[in-house]
């Protein structure tokens, strides 16, 4: 492996242990100590990429927009709607997306600025929505950052709930009540009839992006050994 | 003062007091030695009315609930909008909403049964909808208690991502933006044209709601002192 995937393959793994740490404890009971002992790498090894416990925060919430990049679809209010349901597959087990979730809601306990999460967050809704509206698939009527930010801070108590209730088993299903509940005042109605909201589907779209990202690593992999042999 | 109204408005001092540390300080952090202080109150008397701390916090999220039910409407759809402004507009301000708010989004860092909260509140709004349903104000289509869960959920995260962006300042309007997006797929047509979103409205309906309050504590006085020097 080349030092650069190392590099790549530790910051990953530290984390991913951060992220857990921060899912159980919280943020001010989590201690660097212990994302050590589960990463299993040194303290030199994690000061060298992240500098404080705050870093460590951030970082995992940076990482968890880059996560969601959904397939492009011909409809892009249907990427919207999938971004949501592989977001809300993800929250039950993937650990980046858990901890940064619950560094997003905590109030005041940390000098976090949770605003960057919503703001990210909200970019990437918006993005959508205009690409959405640029192809004329969303009602006049729409104010693009209005619809976005109703979705961030919606959905952001959607699974908090889901959690409290039921550990987050029922989020896609919530999500999908929220889309059946919004959709019809933000899509034109031909767009509206042609889009998938089932709740399903978030399990489904993760399985395939894990495939495709397996294929990747594993041709990866045969380059550099094509490199390293040939 | 009759010593039943005393030992009423005492366990109130209680409570607000316990609800600015909460809100203030979070669960784990509130210290009973905090909440004597800010009460002015001494030892017997808090735990006249509260065995524990979890015992306070619990009250907190139950007065949370009786203390928003608005006047009632020809139209029970705008009750259910009334409702959410004034808990909107009182969450700027009023500590026993900010306390039960900071409760409720809290994470397993306490012992509190966080599912408490969120299933008074879903009852609440079960209740309004169905009285709108009796009197056909909202579609077929709409299940109540998926809707009710939908408004619960939704408001949690509104007005947490209100909270940290603007202090709660534009949760009001967050609401309208809301009811925008979900009314026209709840309510009947002829319903939705009569409704009242703006976004004004929780204030005009809180300063209403305390005027008579106070109108009622005066009339309460003065029957009172009829009662003594009758």
């Amino acid at each position: 492996m080349a030092q650069q995937d190392r590099a790549i393959r530790t910051r990953r793994v530290i984390l991913e242990a951060a992220a857990s740490v921060f899912d159980e404890q919280g943020y001010d009971r989590a201690t660097i100590a212990e994302v050590l002992e589960r990463a299993g790498v040194t303290k030199g090894a994690l000061y060298f990429h992240f500098a404080s416990k705050e870093q460590l925060a951030l970082a995992v919430i940076e990482e968890q927009v880059v996560d969601i990049a959904v397939e492009p679809q011909t409809i892009k209010l249907q990427e919207f709607v999938d971004s949501g349901q592989v977001l809300a597959f993800r929250l039950r087990s993937d650990p980046i997306q858990r901890g940064a979730a619950r560094l997003a809601v905590e109030q005041g306990s940390n000098h976090l600025d949770r605003k960057q999460s919503m703001l990210s967050w909200t970019r990437f809704v918006e993005g959508l929505l205009n690409d959405a509206r640029s192809r004329g698939e969303i009602l006049e009527s729409v104010v693009v950052g209005e619809t976005a930010e109703l979705f961030v801070g919606a959905f952001a108590g959607l699974q908090m709930m889901s959690q409290a209730l039921t550990n987050r088993a029922d989020l896609s299903r919530r999500l999908t009540v929220f889309f059946e509940h919004t959709l019809p005042s933000i899509a034109v109605p031909a767009i509206l009839a042609k889009l998938n909201l089932d709740s399903e589907r978030g399990a489904q779209l993760n399985a395939a992006l894990q495939a495709k990202t397996v294929a990747k690593a594993a041709a990866g992999a045969d380059a550099e050994v094509d490199v390293v042999t040939g």
